[in-house]
């Protein structure tokens, strides 16, 4: 793990990209210039910018003690940890230099006709021309508060990663982060009004004011995205893969709001564009880092990269008001989180760290387990794990009398390795791209064949 | 330095202020509402915030080695380093609640009109009435540019603190941090034109168009600012007591643009409102620092605080439009500066650390030396050194020969104690204070009084 220069292939290929990448930005400024194009190019720098630092500044981390060992090798090497920080740092310099291009030639344009009545044309023509789309100026307050959250969000994340947070504190980071996401959407949005699904409106009519619910709920959900992926955690490149899956399966529902799935103008293109802007680069730099933390990791990523992850698809569900289906994309971490929920409130014993055991004579991962050492489960909850045994939800150990002694962690990492045996780190993460894959396009047809059920709109059907 | 708790009686008061402040606040919500009033208890708030935060969060930086020895004290004991960055995350949150004082009522006033033509009526009350003053909601965008650039240099300050970053790439740290502040700038204003001095009217009209010039001189700003007050530092207070008495000569300044000493309505009340705003809170966070660092200091304040406090100062010029006067507040740093080119461009020698020497036998501090041990000074150089010494702006050694051995380090703490004679570290920063208090009224007197010579326009004179 000493390689910390680039290999000499390395070089060329960034340096190729990022050539190739600038050569796109420097064209965009002719004409009238396409953010569309501006983010993707931008999006590439950010890759090799992100690749080359993470890279470079391993040993600067390691020397200041921000390095851990990898518990599922044979050989326990030291590697540097927190590395999502660069990626985050990256990110958010990426999205500032990136404002320019939707939002500049808006009053330009705007403005140009001379006060006669072109300037009308030509402002309806600025807001829905498709690749050259510009957002109108009053987006701009709604885009910072999202880029000023996710700096919240990765200043906590350095202070977690620095001071070991407790977990009990830790859950609320997110919340703190959400805060000016929120305030700015009071000040400068402030619609919290939701469309009632249509079997209920005879009920409740067709829009419901939720008031203060809305922001507890946006609270709500940025507090869960960048908590679940946490715990989804553990092994190699888990939580860079499946972030980055989330991304590109939110990225499929935005191009189909783009034409020519839409009809055109459509209400909900800003917000799609808005969301594909802040996606991009995100996959950019998830790119540079996944391709260092993939089994056999030469660098770990840190809780700010799971914040950090977390929060631009929170950001990016409730500014873009897409949250509903943000969720669905969520299925396995839900499904991971509520499966963890007894241990995470104690109902049964839960270790330190309850990522899969490593076993050093195979090489393969084993689900571990917690241990009722000190006293056997309670009448209620050992009947309920009896059961989930039965229905293989979690393995069980017993002793001579027939006592509960110990039980696999409830995470669904542990779960897959119950299901399908002993295998080596890389498949078992293989495993559970494939189903966020299968549950996330599951959700997204969901989404867009069955919703017309109970909504009446949607992007097929405006 | 075991007291991380509070006093019974510090609790008592800062519990009396912070109830003091809630209530404030929460009056503020009745009726109309007044942004200024807000911010006052706001800032109270914070703090209270930062006073305990500092206290409780001591030992916790101290074991992550967040720490160190003060080197002018007979007992070099270790207190906690980088404290600053704690302020600084207490500010940011402020500035980051305060948002809908200002901005929330301006749309709200603007449209209850009901389409007839009261609505421009109540619009002009509420962009020009007084304490009751409401931003216009376009300001919301360089309010939140403001906060994204204070943002990034609290990240890299956090940054420098941590992995000690050389001191060549240090300088351009705030040159990023700039970055968001300047983008927004430039989508959202975009003014590049300056105002030119009635004697060169003339030659180059009334108004000049810097054009890119204008943002390298916004960048230049920007860069200085943060550094002038990192390199004037040290002894034990400076940091945090220069940093107030500029914001509270920045508040002098701002109150002049207020009723009753300004016709009413001026078109720089926006400017110094916003300027308020953003130095109240900050004031606040710093008093809470200055009472722990404040000789014998409890704590170190950190890079991270000289970035943060120079920022502040630089946005607030810099989105305020009055970067000319700031700069009249800074002429002890200028001079500083100035006075210490020599050794930071290595014309003569720069030892690793500049501050005054600690003598243990008087407890006083004394000028420290920088040694030419290696080879005598250049010809030139030691013409202007011997100068320099028989005009008393810096003190040499000569050995036998009547060659220059040793000259005092280049700061004006070290030419205050070749002055004064060697005096206790409080006495030093004293001192200083007094002398920037001095320049900085001079300054706001030659701004208002004199610039009528040379500038058409003033708030005494529209």
């Amino acid at each position: 793990m000493t390689a910390t220069g680039l290999t000499t292939s390395e070089t060329l290929w960034l340096l190729t990209l990022s050539a190739a990448c600038i050569g796109i930005l420097a064209n965009t400024f002719q004409g009238d210039g396409e953010p569309l194009i501006a983010s993707l190019a931008l999006s590439g720098l950010a890759f090799a910018f992100s690749f080359c630092l993470i890279r470079w500044l391993g040993d600067v981390f390691m020397r200041v003690g921000l390095k851990g060992r990898d518990m599922a090798k044979t050989r326990r090497v030291e590697i540097p940890e927190t590395m999502g920080a660069v990626c985050a740092v990256v990110y958010l310099l990426v999205i500032i230099v990136f404002i320019p291009f939707p939002f500049y030639k808006d009053i330009v344009a705007a403005t140009s006709g001379g006060g006669n009545r072109d300037v009308v044309m030509e402002l309806q023509q600025v807001e829905t021309g498709r690749l050259l789309h510009r957002f109108p100026h009053s987006k701009l307050a709604s885009y910072l508060s999202a880029v000023l959250s996710l700096q919240v969000v990765v200043i906590l994340g350095m202070a977690d990663d620095l001071f070991d947070v407790r977990w009990r504190h830790k859950v609320l980071l997110p919340a703190f982060a959400a805060i000016p996401m929120l305030i700015v959407y009071f000040v400068d949005f402030g619609v919290t009004k939701v469309v009632v699904p249509l079997p209920l409106q005879s009920y409740l009519g067709e829009l419901v004011d939720l008031g203060w619910l809305y922001y507890a709920y946006m609270a709500a959900i940025a507090i869960f995205c960048p908590n679940s992926i946490n715990i989804l955690a553990g092994i190699n490149g888990i939580e860079v893969s499946q972030s980055i899956l989330i991304a590109l399966m939110l990225l499929l529902n935005d191009s189909l709001y783009l034409s020519p799935f839409t009809p055109y103008p459509h209400p909900a293109t800003d917000s799609h564009l808005f969301s594909i802007y802040l996606l991009l680069p995100f996959i950019g730099v998830s790119l540079a880092l996944l391709l260092h933390n993939w089994y056999p990791a030469k660098v770990f990523v840190g809780d700010t990269y799971c914040y950090f992850a977390g929060m631009v698809f929170a950001v990016v569900g409730i500014l873009g008001h897409f949250s509903k289906t943000l969720l669905l994309l969520f299925i396995p971490q839900i499904a991971n989180a509520a499966y963890s929920s007894p241990q995470l409130f104690h109902l049964i014993p839960c270790p330190r760290h309850r990522l899969p055991h490593f076993n050093p004579r195979t090489g393969l991962l084993e689900p571990s387990t917690a241990s009722f050492a000190s006293s056997p489960p309670a009448k209620p909850i050992a009947l309920v794990l009896r059961l989930l045994h039965r229905l293989r939800l979690l393995r069980l150990t017993f002793n001579d009398a027939g006592e509960i002694t110990e039980t696999t962690n409830l995470t669904i990492l542990n779960l897959w390795l119950v299901w399908w045996g002993p295998m080596r780190e890389d498949k078992l993460a293989i495993g559970l791209l494939v189903l966020q894959t299968v549950c996330g396009v599951l959700g997204l047809v969901i989404r867009h064949r069955l919703a017309l059920w109970v909504f009446r709109e949607d992007n097929l059907a405006v």
